[in-house]
C-alpha cells in the first residue's frame, strides 16, 4: 500500500524541522511547502532546503509571496527594529512586533491548495501555543476554526473526506520539542531561528527567537549546534 | 470623518466590478486586490486594472501566485479543456473542471493579510451561490466559517474588532447583479468573463462563463457591451 501524502509547512526553523521528522515517523509521503515573503532572515529558506533534503521529501515548493501583503511587521519592514534582550515576561506578553499579518492563515490556505492539487488530506504546521502565545494565529482555537473552514472550502470536504490540520507541537515546550526531535534524529545544525542574523547566517543570540531557542536547548540538557555571534551569551543561557 | 477602508477582491469579471461599485456606494475607501496565478484568461487582469481605475480606488495590488499551487484546474492547466456549449443543467451540476483548488480560501487569506496591514476590517468578495453552485468555496457556509476563523486569526479579532466578509452578490441571480450594477453606473464594457478568449480579448460566447453572462444580460433586458467571436450566439441567447 502506498502511504498517504501530507503537506508540511517548513520554515527552516527548529520547530518545522521537528514537525517534518514527526510526519515522516507517522509514515506520510512528504510534500514540503515554504514561503519567500521578503523576510529579513532569508537564510531560513536555505535552511528549509537543507532540512527538506535531509528528510528526503518527495517535493519541496518555495512559493514567493508579495511582501506588500505583510507590511507593518518587524520581520518584513526595515523601519521596525527587532526587539533584543527582552525578558521572558516581556516575550510572553501581548502580540509581538514580529507578528506578520494573517501569516498562518495565508500559509495554511496555500497548503490547502497544494494539498488539494496532490489529493492530500493532511496538513502539518509547527504552531506552538506555549512559548509564543502572543501570536493569535498559533492558538488551537484558530487551528480548529481553520480546519472547519477547510472542510467547507474544498472538493474533498464536499465529498465527505476530512481535511486534518496536524499541530503536533502545539502544547509542547521548546525543550520538549528539542528532546523529541533529537530522538527522531533531527540535525538541528541545519536549522535557522534568528530574526537578525549576520550576512553569513550567524545567529545574534539576543532576539526573542534566539533566546527561546537557547533556553530550550539548555532545559533539554543539549547543546545547540548552530553558530552564535557571541559565545558568551550562549554559555550564559546554557548554564541556567 | 474619514471613511473606513475596505479590501475588495477584483478579478476583472462582471461580478467583482459590481461588488466594487457596491462597496463604493457604501462609502468605503477602496483597496483592490487581484491575483496573477497563470490563469488562461490573463486579459482578466487588464480588465481588473481598467475597472479599478474607473472606480477611483486608493490602491490596487496585483499579487503573483505560484501556479504550482493550482495544478489540476482547466483554468490553469493547458491539458484540461474548458467545457463549451454545455446546457444550463450541466453547468449547474457537480464541481466544474474549472474549479481551482482552495482558490477563494487563498484569495480571502491574502485579503485578510492586506486588510490587517491597512487597519481595514471589511473584505468584499463577489461570490455567488446561485449561478455557480458547483464551487464549494462560494457557499455562504464557507464564508461564515472563514469569517469566524479570521476573527481568531488576527490582531484585530483578538482585540474584539469584528472582521466582516461582505458577499453582496451571494444570493443574486446574474440578471439581478447586472441590473444593480447598471443602476450604480458600472461600465460592463470594461469587464472580462470568458474562460477561453482570443488573443485580442474577444470572448468565445460558448464557455460556461460566457453563457451565464449572456443569459444574465438577456434576462436583465440589457445588451452586453463586450465583443464576442460570433455575434449569432449573442443574438440567440439575447432573444430568449
Amino acid at each position: 500500500m502506498s502511504s498517504s501524502r501530507a503537506v508540511v509547512l517548513v520554515s527552516g526553523g527548529l520547530d518545522s524541522a521537528t514537525v517534518l521528522a514527526m510526519a515522516r515517523q507517522d509514515g506520510y509521503e512528504l510534500h514540503a511547502l515554504s514561503f519567500d515573503y521578503g523576510q529579513r532572515h532569508d537564510c531560513e529558506l536555505r535552511a528549509a532546503e537543507r532540512i527538506c533534503r535531509a528528510a528526503g521529501v518527495c517535493s519541496h515548493v518555495v512559493v514567493p509571496l508579495d511582501p506588500r501583503l505583510f507590511e507593518g511587521s518587524a520581520l518584513t519592514s526595515p523601519d521596525i527594529a527587532v526587539p533584543r534582550g527582552r525578558s521572558d515576561e516581556a516575550i510572553g506578553s501581548g502580540i509581538p512586533v514580529t507578528y506578520v499579518p494573517a501569516r498562518n492563515t495565508i500559509f495554511l490556505a496555500m497548503a490547502l491548495g497544494r494539498a488539494e492539487s496532490l489529493d492530500a488530506f493532511d496538513l502539518f504546521i509547527g504552531v506552538n501555543a506555549v512559548d509564543y502565545s502572543g501570536y493569535p494565529d498559533c492558538r488551537p482555537e484558530f487551528i480548529d476554526a481553520f480546519e472547519r473552514m477547510a472542510r467547507l472550502a474544498t472538493r474533498a470536504g464536499v465529498s465527505g473526506q476530512a481535511i486534518r490540520i496536524h499541530t503536533p507541537l502545539v502544547s509542547l515546550t521548546k525543550a520538549d520539542i528539542i528532546r523529541r526531535g533529537l530522538e527522531l534524529g533531527v540535525d538541528y545544525g541545519l536549522t535557522h531561528s534568528c530574526y537578525d542574523p549576520d550576512d553569513d547566517g550567524t545567529s545574534c543570540g539576543e532576539c526573542d527567537s534566539c533566546r527561546l531557542r537557547l533556553k530550550g536547548f539548555a532545559e533539554a540538557g543539549a547543546v545547540d549546534p548552530i553558530r552564535y555571534r557571541r559565545p558568551v551569551d550562549h554559555d550564559r543561557t546554557d548554564s541556567h
